[in-house]
């Protein structure tokens, strides 16, 4: 039988490296391992059964959503995503649910689970970790439509609600709008603790 | 020569593991791994000659100062501090500097100069990689005071002008003035910006 092979995606360098290692280390896979620039060269050249992604990556999104945009195709082949979430982050296991995870792996469980995961996700079976089960709950039910998030996310850039207006093709008082409804449906106290609440369940 | 002891504290117990298995993979080490609750307990079992710290951990910054607070001391014995950290945080630098950390190893870079900042930190050596020199810069002329950097963090958590008033026993104009001149100081555009540019930067 063929070995398994897996490719590991990570921002930091340091960060892939040391999951590359644990993997060699507790299971029987050929490793590899990328930064998002060189992700499409490695996904093209290696072949990978299985691509490990973790969600807390600054630019993960972008990276999962890369077939939306440009018309360019996602670099992450999504038949053999496995993902690396935490519960408390309900918006990235959203966003990964949505770019066809198969694996969802709870990173404050143990090693041999990510293992366990890497195998059942290149037999084509899906894997979830049955931690992360009350953030897909969590996931399923977000309150922010489409418009209050774009809104949330420029205002988190630090735009001004004219410069949002603008950006976003709104009147000043419709913005206004869209903040307050997104402030009380999270039930912040203000605009800023609105953002921190949305950035903290990973939404925006 | 006895070997080295090495002591990798991270909150994600994934990413602990797989420091770990990166250094039982690339040195010669005696390599251990905790959490920050039991972070104390292993420091105290097992007398580590290094302590590697990633300081993009939430709570990173509530252990290196665990000395100041509760009288309690450091659960991470200074001497053998080596920290993992990213050039564009120049906050989070100084908070390792000024918490007596010996290394400063990129994240960016490669396991080899992981390896080589431990070896040097466990002879007692200072070791920081060039690439940090930047943020060593930055982190030099923080432009906040201790004042406004109170505000803001209270702001981050989405306290009112009220509320931060009342907590630092200070007038809503006062606390208005310290939110003005921070936001001013940092460069930003509006408060929402001030609170993301001092959290990018490490500084709250």
């Amino acid at each position: 039988m063929a070995m398994t092979r897996v490719l590991v995606l990570h921002s930091v360098s340091l960060m892939r490296s040391a999951l590359a290692a644990l993997l060699k280390t507790e299971g029987s896979f050929e490793v590899s391992s990328a930064g998002w620039r060189s992700a499409r060269r490695y996904v093209g050249a290696l072949r990978p059964d299985v691509c490990v992604v973790d969600l807390d990556c600054p630019g993960t999104a972008a990276l999962l959503e890369g077939g939306e945009r440009d018309g360019e195709a996602c670099p992450v082949p999504r038949a053999g995503l496995l993902v690396l979430a935490s519960a408390g982050r309900p918006g990235a296991l959203r966003r990964a649910f949505e770019a066809r995870a198969l694996g969802f792996v709870d990173k404050h469980g143990s090693p041999q689970r990510l293992v366990r995961g890497i195998t059942k996700v290149a037999a084509g079976e899906r894997f979830v970790d049955e931690s992360l089960a009350f953030g897909f709950l969590e996931a399923s039910r977000m309150p922010l439509t489409a418009r209050e998030l774009s809104v949330l996310a420029r205002a988190a850039e630090g735009e001004s609600i004219a410069e949002i207006a603008r950006g976003l093709h709104l009147s000043n008082g419709t913005v206004r709008n869209y903040m307050a409804s997104a402030t009380r449906k999270v039930g912040a106290r203000n605009r800023i603790d609105a953002i921190r609440i949305t950035q903290g369940a990973g939404w925006v």
